[in-house]
């Protein structure tokens, strides 16, 4: 039915139009997301005032305005598939644009063995130690399988914004934990498409194809990014709607994560290989100053609602509790170890400044979180267990650098070498 | 129910949660936007390219994909109250928030007569011939209003898009365009929100207080913007969490939406309000460079969901193409009519310039169609009326002033004298 006959004739109650003045439902949707918003960014601010990383703020704060505690924002509007929800999702989808477009294929190359080794070894283990805890306690193999995935990549964001706000991302051992936090960044994307594939298809031939087409996006993201190198910016200016290239480069953004989401992947992967591709291209910088002003509305969006679907009375069962400590102390200890086993060429202190700066997990624990929810793998206990532990390991990597990198500096080989090729976030 | 405990039981399908890979609904939403965004795109460009609007394009994309035609975008994810929709209300509220931040109180203070003139005339003829053509035309009182509302402002943005293409910007006629032009789009403001209040309210006691609360927000945000003249940009940085203004500024906006929205008006005036205050502290700079950012992403979701929601059969009728006609022929002469009498001290092709660059409705008038139909005041058939009249000024408008504005230049006092006040939209 024509939706404008359906008003006229009064079928649709004027509550639910759009641009109507004091249209209740428009008017709610505004409300919560300005709560959500207004929320992480007073949970982001007291977090930076304590000198706490401040998504552990935003992801409080939208605790705090939710449904299991002030109850600001209800449920009814958090529920998937409204315009809530597609705001934190576009809000991942842009934080791993983001991820992406700060990556350069050369970086990943240049790397040298003591990167690539911390990645995988700073990998293996994490995630063995989350099946193992997960197998311990008999919670099923798919279950155990997320509780490893959700502390397989260390968050590119928060490290760097970590490394940043002490003044060393110019030197060596930050290279290095740059190095291998893109690296596994990558392996972990490729690994949650090849774990929703399993998840989702049936166990046998199409399982095969959508880790195919997993390992496929990224390796051809990769293959396109190394062709498009230096791609002057005209190729996302000419057209005269393109003012800047971000139009041009959103709306690649949008058709990876819709091509990513079809195949069978998570859409944050198509989003990412679309910022790899962009970050070769001499469009960058612009690209990523204005991803930059979207990040900062929406990617609090994503926190805040993940913040707000955290059930705390699960949260404080005693069995969950036990789980999200050891999931979390195993989760430092062994990214820890990954980088003081990867890196130990490059000095004692040096490996051990490496891997504690492995150690925040971040956005992509998170998103690993919300997508075993989603899937129907993880269980409210589940989410909460995982969610704990994502965060104890990103409040401790702040204080475990603090003591590791002034003994760090002083290992010869850590001087300052200018810019390194990735930016903070 | 809690949500995650839905899932878990089954209650909720696979395909109506976040982050899922494949997920049908958020896969479906994100295509619904890329198809919009692409269309709109596709149609600036070949808009521009034959040297005519862009938002007429953008309307024409968005027409051509929606369901009355290709059906690339189903009626059912253009549903009122969805997240498309919610897209779509956000590009409103960001463009007249846009607005808001290029007009200064001291360039509404300093236009002279001529301005004040022209914005005067030029706005009470062209309702006059609005309420009259509803009227001869026998579709009611509201109706009527609602015909001549969409004619009463001027669109800053086009008409100063217009004129920067031409090179004139900093030409006398063209300050009092922008000068008029900037009073008519408060007047008209002030009129949505007491037409709005008096179509929503009982038309008694209630009808004044919406009356009052609509010039009220508007003198109380012109007072606050005088009073917060030359805040420093620190006011909106403090935060830890604002690395710049815009965060602060966005939930301002928000904010002044939702209070205007809850006060009975529309969203969109409390968005412009919002923008005045801002405008006048030294954070305009930063925060109108953000958000053009915003407008690049989100306004064309507007347009193009606006044009999706044309149906194209209705417009075809011999009555609707008549009353088109009628509306804007008489759109573009009253408000010629209005540039000629109201700024005839300062040269006859000069006034004449004025009066074409006071033509283009644009996205006001736009905004206020919508506003009609979801009043339930506007049919489909009043709808489209308004829509293509409003498109008639907008094509009009660059071929008069092609013709008008050489004249204009030879005759004295259009020598150029330096950048305006306002900005290029």
């Amino acid at each position: 039915m024509d939706p404008l006959l359906a008003l006229q004739a009064g079928h649709l109650a004027p509550g639910t139009v759009p641009f109507a003045a004091g249209d209740a439902n428009t008017t709610g949707i505004f409300l919560a997301l300005f709560v959500l918003l207004a929320a992480a960014k007073v949970g982001e601010e007291i977090f930076r005032r304590l000198r706490q990383p401040g998504i552990v703020g935003e992801l409080i704060g939208g605790f705090i305005v939710g449904p299991y505690a002030l109850g600001l924002v209800s449920a009814a509007s958090l529920e998937p598939g409204g315009a809530v929800a597609v705001f934190a999702e576009l809000g991942a989808v842009i934080l791993l644009f983001y991820v992406g477009l700060e990556v350069r294929t050369d970086d990943l190359l240049s790397v040298g063995k003591p990167a690539l080794a911390t990645a995988l070894i700073g990998m293996l283990l994490p995630v063995l130690a989350g099946v193992g805890v997960g197998l311990v306690l008999d919670v099923g193999v798919a279950t155990s399988a997320f509780f490893g995935l959700a502390l397989a990549a260390t968050s590119i964001g928060i490290t760097s914004r970590a490394l940043a706000e002490m003044g060393v991302l110019d030197r060596r051992f930050a290279r290095i934990v740059l190095g291998a936090a893109i690296v596994d960044d990558i392996l972990a994307l490729i690994l949650i498409g090849v774990v929703t594939g399993v998840v989702e298809g049936d166990l046998s031939a199409s399982t095969l194809l959508v880790a195919l087409s997993g390992v496929g996006l990224v390796v051809l993201g990769f293959v396109v990014a190394r062709r498009v190198r230096g791609l002057p910016k005209t190729a996302f200016t000419w057209p005269l709607f393109a003012d800047t290239p971000l139009v041009v480069a959103f709306l690649l953004m949008l058709a990876l994560a819709i091509v990513s989401s079809v195949a069978g992947l998570a859409a944050i992967i198509g989003a990412f290989v679309a910022g790899l591709i962009i970050a070769e291209t001499e469009a960058q910088h612009d690209v990523e100053h204005e991803t930059r002003t979207l990040v900062t509305i929406f990617v609090p969006f994503f926190f805040a609602y993940t913040g707000a679907r955290v059930d705390i009375a699960a949260f404080l069962e005693p069995e969950v509790v036990v789980i999200s400590l050891a999931l979390g102390v195993l989760g430092v200890l062994t990214k820890a170890i990954g980088g003081i086993v990867g890196a130990w060429s490059a000095g004692r202190w040096t490996s051990v400044a490496v891997g504690f700066g492995m150690v925040p997990r971040g956005e992509v624990g998170i998103v690993v979180a919300g997508l075993g929810v989603s899937l129907g793998i993880l269980s409210t206990e589940g989410f909460n267990e995982v969610l704990a532990a994502v965060v104890i390991t990103t409040i401790a990597a702040p204080f475990l650098l603090r003591f590791a990198v002034p003994r760090a500096l002083r290992e010869p080989g850590n001087e300052p070498q200018g810019e390194p090729g990735t930016a903070a976030a």
